[in-house]
């Protein structure tokens, strides 16, 4: 089984009688009349993080996971709680002051606050992030309408190359090495752009699983389609260098996932001010196509305006 | 290192700037002005609960451990998140069906909702449970006066007896294996006592790990002391059963915690009052002791009027 059969099958009927868990299909919990917003995630050691070597690090990544599910809908992470299941190798005094200083570095940055949490030993490390926002407002998933521009920001592809490395299944030079690297445990999160995506985005999504994976997850309870063309899907030059020599695919690159950068669809008029409001915010912002009529197949048109089979959309969480 | 040590020692200073996380010592987070109370608890196979072959009695064990947390406060839960991580031979099918089953039936019997969560795969199983409420007023810890009477709901120790049977360690006559891992399972909860807990108690907590060591973190902070008479503290017929026959001893199985019974003091005035409630709403309640001034030394009483030496106190989470 993956994951959204579990919900499906077995969570989203246990509530079913509660509107403000969004049918379990939103990633948050939102009360409109409270104006609170949650995300609750967890991350295990070998699935979500490849080990604990670089503590300082992992702790900077999921923090800035959990609280992108809060970003990308337009609410402002204000409190997290870390609850974090380790043992006497894991939770030495080395890491923990290396995750301490992490904490205070992530807080200072995305202005959030640490409320509490839990420390608990297992042989197995992981973390459960619990994000909290305020705002009487928030963007939804399956919110698309037909001849909707889609749009992501920033470069895809880039902390999948990171992984790669880190797992020694690409060798590159030691500044590539670092670039990505460094990509991989620093998502590039766009928290100036969250309170004006409200204003013109109709439906959005943080990209963790895939581009592809990501995008059929924001319309999965709709009726509708996806057109997309490849040469307009922002990567960066340096995985430019990597696809002109042939090391990956641009298709592959972009489905792997870990981006945490922010996917969502607009109205075709509100494509003047995006441009607008991303350029005076430093934010690189690319649309990349078209929400179509179910009618139609999705489909993604490549470089020479043929259509890509799509063999693998993404990271799915299996059981 | 233990558990306290690790949040004194990195942690509190993390969250200094944040008066609403109580310094990480109340185990709830509370936003007054936005009436919110959180708590989130991390439960790992092995250590919170022997096993996964009772799915069913695992998860009511669990929610009713993490609801607690609120609910000895004077706050009713109104939400939870569950994040379960897991594999294929612990979320079958089977035991999905089971777990959302046992969902169901503690929604219903406590008034809470579930909003959501994440399942990700780990070959070592663990929940991490986030419970949330609404209440611009809480009974904080740390807030004891002088001459305070110390009183505890229902009875301390069954639930401890309960794992030794079911670890083997004590073997019983089968109504009584039956009774003492119910008592396990089943934490009893006074969810009609939580609104009228605010009119009398100064402070409180609940009893997760021990009746001594849980006291002590309530007065952490304050210099303060406690007299506690052995007699006085509530255990069930067949708790008493074993002691006479010499199985265990009593100041022992008062200590094992995963009671969830509420500890709390109150000025003494407030006694009739206390009486009268607790008898309206059904719930045993017991005046165990008194708050007394520091220069004095915590002490324990025996039976025969004589102090007793306390040597282990209670259960330590230790990395």
């Amino acid at each position: 089984m993956h994951e959204l059969q579990i919900i499906n099958d077995f969570f989203s009927k246990v509530s079913a009688n509660n509107k403000h868990s969004l049918n379990l299909n939103d990633d948050v919990f939102f009360h409109r009349s409270k104006s609170l917003v949650i995300s609750v995630d967890t991350y295990v050691e070998g699935v979500h993080f490849i080990n604990f070597q670089k503590p300082n690090l992992v702790i900077k990544k999921i923090i800035r996971s959990s609280i992108s599910d809060l970003l990308c809908k337009g609410v402002n992470p204000k409190y997290y709680f870390i609850s974090g299941s380790g043992n006497k190798t894991t939770f030495t005094k080395k890491n923990l002051k290396l995750i301490s200083k992490s904490l205070k570095e992530e807080q200072k940055k995305y202005s959030i606050n640490l409320c509490g949490g839990d420390t608990v030993f297992s042989n197995k490390l992981s973390f459960t992030i619990t994000s909290v926002g305020f705002s009487n407002k928030i963007i939804y998933r399956n919110k698309a309408k037909i001849n909707d521009d889609i749009y992501v920001t920033g470069n895809l592809g880039d902390s999948s190359i990171g992984l790669k490395v880190l797992q020694k299944k690409i060798r590159l030079n030691s500044k590539l090495t670092k670039y990505f690297i460094d990509k991989y445990f620093h998502p590039n999160l766009h928290k100036n752009l969250t309170k004006k995506l409200l204003s013109f985005a109709n439906t959005s999504i943080d990209i963790s699983d895939g581009l592809i994976s990501d995008l059929e997850k924001l319309i999965n309870k709709q009726k509708l389609s996806y057109k997309l063309y490849l040469k307009s899907i922002p990567i960066s030059k340096n995985i430019k260098k990597l696809i002109d020599l042939k090391i990956i695919n641009k298709m592959s690159s972009i489905s792997q996932g870990d981006d945490y950068q922010i996917l969502f669809t607009a109205t075709p008029t509100k494509s003047r001010i995006i441009t607008k409001v991303c350029k005076s915010l430093g934010v690189k912002i690319s649309k990349i196509g078209k929400i179509c009529n179910y009618s139609k197949k999705s489909q993604i048109i490549d470089e020479k305006n043929k259509k890509i089979a799509i063999k693998n959309k993404g990271y799915i969480h299996k059981f």
